[in-house]
């Protein structure tokens, strides 16, 4: 395919996009609108089309038109200036700060989850992150609570001023986590289920897309593009550990890809060091390295009482340990010009 | 948790089976009734429960029980004498036979469809393989004919006499291939999604599930495990290549899989070394070394018009290429004491 | 570099040959002199010296030249003619038959070798392979018997009637191996030890080359590129297991290794299932396997006493094992039109 | 093997070791003495033997003993207390500074290397890395200057004040680079032969031993344990990337091997960003996740025109990339309360 993205100028009237689609569609085209980095654009296929391109580029509401014949054309950073930033509502993800996800692995008791969550809040979280629904190896293993853990999820952040990332596993579920989160995850196991990558890509939620644990980084991007190609710009990759024969860790976390990805893509990064390890005593020394490399931010299993975890215990931190983790992070962050992203409101909510 | 595995008799009925499940919930269990290798069983957890397990050794329905310990009791080999033969419709697969499943990667039309049909049928394979839902790496490519590709594969197949195994991508396609074709498939990118995997698992129609390009082989079975867990014991295993580092190839086939399911499972496996490989020239030798292995079966890209097909064209064979392999398999199994399987009405319907 | 290749006529005598060096010589080359497929020829490095290519051309002894740009030009197949078959002595390897190389991992005593040898001759087996220098993993595992395993070697290998197969780890090692044995192995663990293969080149002794477990196999011809361009033409290539994340077998045995080398090269390829596997129970099948998928021959771990082994004695067949495998591979040989290859006199000597 | 390290006190008299050794020699074992941590012990194969160990125990030399069942029990950290610590001459590795070994990957002429070392010194750098013996995958590529290039390193180190490491990859060249570096370097295509190990162990240099890209964490070890068990203790341990078969970069950086090393060896690690990703881009952000990490210190390719390297081009900094490098580590290395070790007399020598 050869497909175009005609990029609008700033501050571009509703009605002005309106227009320029039933251009499209009146020549045949089926347009996605997409909001990326703070800028309107249209993905459309212009094969053979040279000039409808020469026309958009006339208009006044069109800034630039540029081909875009790679697979990924919206995960790509088509222009350099454009950037994605992540608004969490009560924090941003992307705007050079580093903003740390924390909580359980999985939601098991509105008790663990309030204690965690209160835990995190106070020690300087940006969100919390929790399973509801968890993807799990085995059917016999524990699944998560479901539905009433998203309705715990979304009552215990709201007491801790915190937003929920939480993972959606097929479309019901996308559309209850939408209800009651404020940013859907999709798992590494899901990361090339392009059924629930269009279903996300059809809400306006946040998404935190994992990288698959067999999937390169252009597979990555490619997934991503499921989302952006919905229309949804708001993408957030993941780095959780790649396969490899090393066997001292669960996966190999592959720190490469965060600088790798900040120069093929516009979009944030983070990284989850807990389960891309699978060892509590790894994540400290594995967070920092990540915020070195330039990831925008982190997830990381905490749990009020690691050892008891009902879901990979093995590598959730208990609370002094979070805290000595976000100590060390402020101390990297500082010597590195950057600073821990803070809820807007955290202070008073958790006073 | 522990489970057990309670086997019932030969020729049990439906009335004793029953009344087993009606004991067994009425003291607050939640059995599965499955049938494995044509023997009825129920699988429950057996957690604190010494008094019942020895109460249903007592019932005259019961041919044994055992104690499951592992992660995926229902698709390890439980029972040394228990294989699982699954009904194909006009052929069987798993019964020592080497079933060949060909025909195109995508269903492009009606033509393209019934032209290598009508060839491979001809030929001698034992069902016919084509896709209608594609799952693509890129939302751009070519993503397959949906439900009228499913109506063609289904109208092709009845006319070919083979049996059709077409992939689903979600619960909704789950519900329409169930109702167009023979064998439902699960490919490499949803097999840990476990949503679909309990979807398939509450049909009955057989499941050809592959493995994931990043999964070990015990996650296979555990993946495995969920659709038999559902009740449907009609489950066959598909090596398809994992990732490695090596870049001669698109995947490595992991030929070793097949004696390793073979002494772990009592499910058939199958092979495909079009995906497996990526490259036409390695078809015919790794079909054949998948056979020497010991697999039940072979799944092969086979394209009338082979350099242009719309997808994955570098590893689908014409049908020249297809007559040489089946000839070579027919003189390797001879060889090995085995057999090809034919539909069993294939010659009638094409002759 | 751009390196050029002449190939001599057949037949051609060794002053002719002598003179075309000279020639090069005095053109300021340096020309490699090598055996290749029977052929004698050339290789040098041509850049900026057409005129010397075309007067080379000219010549009636040199029957072609080629340009070889890429990296290993006489490993790869430079010749769709030209196939490298290896003398063993009493057998040859890579001429169409199916050449079984067993014996024991590691030598560990007299008794022991000529039990084990005497065994696998008598079955049919076309070489003794067996260690006495080994390379370990810890430097206090079992290092091998050395040179006294080396003299037990050659005196065991002469009473079977078989070519001894044997690795060398070291320069001082490869003149030992070179005088006991005919054929020299180097190991995963030196397949890219440049001076080793460098030293095995400076000697006329067929080399067995096994695959490194980290190296792809454009690595893997280019390791044989240093031992043919020290003028050693004679060398076997060895599949034995790469590194990846499965973890059932020790090793992932890539058979689509063999049928990529027999396009890319001329040089023979033998499989080795007992280290690729690592697991006894797999070794049958994948030879097999290996056979069909075109394999000149195997590598197979005996030991008379298996479980007793001093080295990887998870993988080496009982003698009644290794019976019924090389009863499996007469009757594959068999159908695919292959025979095994069997030493000339071994009737004569183990009768 | 069960195996026996006998420690002994500090300050311990060379006499009372010697008469140790003796007394172990004269019952029969072969006493490895190795310097450990700044502590001398002693390790033997102690298997039956457990009245001598109590013997040694009694000894007024002996601080204590502790039985080593792991097989790379040197290598392990055996006693929490004690960390190697290598002295490069004019610095120190281990010591909790973050030690910059910067050069270019082969010697090329005197006017490069002194021109690329003079800037490394200048900037920072606490040692010299360059080749002179370069294992090349292909034996057309350059292959380093030899013993000429060793006495150039040895030359441009002095002038410099900067300790030099560069690389053999035989016997006899582990004696020259003896001679003229003050480390030796193991590459990694020779992490796993045992030979090469062996010699440098009989040396009483520093060795960095890189890791082999298809070894484990446990083998990488394992290789150590070679080097120690020839009784030399000083040595560093070098991640310089796996094998996956992620793309982006031309080797995996398993960061994660730094605090598992940390945790399982006393032994320091540094990081190899320039070959371990390949890419240029790549160096400073893995570089700083490196320190971030933990390690040690780093090698880095640095090239005074780095797209005129002979090797590796795609991966050398030129000296403004590497100034930043390392203005950036050194901010980072304050916030982690850690500093860039310089050579002790750098100032004056460089002035």
């Amino acid at each position: 395919m050869a497909a175009t993205i005609a990029i609008f100028r700033e501050g571009v009237s509703d009605d002005a996009v309106a227009r320029t689609v039933g251009t499209l569609r009146e020549a045949g085209h089926t347009p996605v609108a997409c909001l990326i980095g703070g800028r309107r654009l249209l993905i459309f296929d212009s094969d053979d089309s040279p000039a409808l391109v020469e026309r958009l580029e006339g208009l006044p509401a069109i800034a630039q038109t540029m081909l875009a014949l790679d697979g990924s054309p919206l995960a790509r950073r088509f222009d350099s200036d454009i950037r994605t930033v992540v608004d969490l509502g009560t924090a941003q993800l992307g705007n050079g700060g580093i903003a740390v996800l924390a909580g359980p692995c999985a939601v098991e008791s509105a008790a663990q989850l309030r204690c965690t969550a209160t835990e995190v809040a106070r020690l300087g979280a940006a969100g919390l992150r929790g399973g509801a629904y968890k993807p799990r190896t085995s059917p016999y293993s524990f699944q998560g609570l479901g539905r009433p853990g998203l309705e715990l999820l979304a009552e215990v952040g709201r007491e801790c001023g915190l937003p929920v990332v939480t993972e959606a596993v097929d479309e019901t579920s996308v559309t209850e986590v939408a209800r009651y989160a404020q940013v859907i995850q999709i798992g590494a196991r899901n990361a090339q289920n392009f059924a629930l990558l269009r279903a996300v890509g059809r809400t306006r939620r946040p998404v935190l897309l994992k990288r698959g644990f067999g999937a390169t980084v252009d597979e990555w991007l490619a997934a991503a593009e499921y989302i952006l190609a919905g229309g949804n710009g708001a993408v957030i990759l993941c780095e959780r550990g790649i396969r490899s024969f090393e066997r001292s860790t669960r996966f190999t976390l592959d720190l490469s890809a965060v600088p790798v990805v900040k120069r093929l893509s516009h979009l944030p990064i983070v990284v989850d060091p807990s389960h891309g390890t699978g060892r509590d005593y790894l994540v400290r020394p594995m967070a920092l390295a990540a915020v070195a490399a330039g990831a925008d931010g982190l997830l990381v299993d905490v749990h009020h009482n690691a050892g008891a975890a009902l879901c990979d215990q093995d590598q959730a931190l208990g609370p002094a340990d979070f805290a000595g983790l976000l100590d060390d992070l402020g101390r990297l962050a500082k010597g590195l010009g950057r600073r821990l992203t803070r809820p807007a409101s955290a202070g008073s909510l958790v006073g």
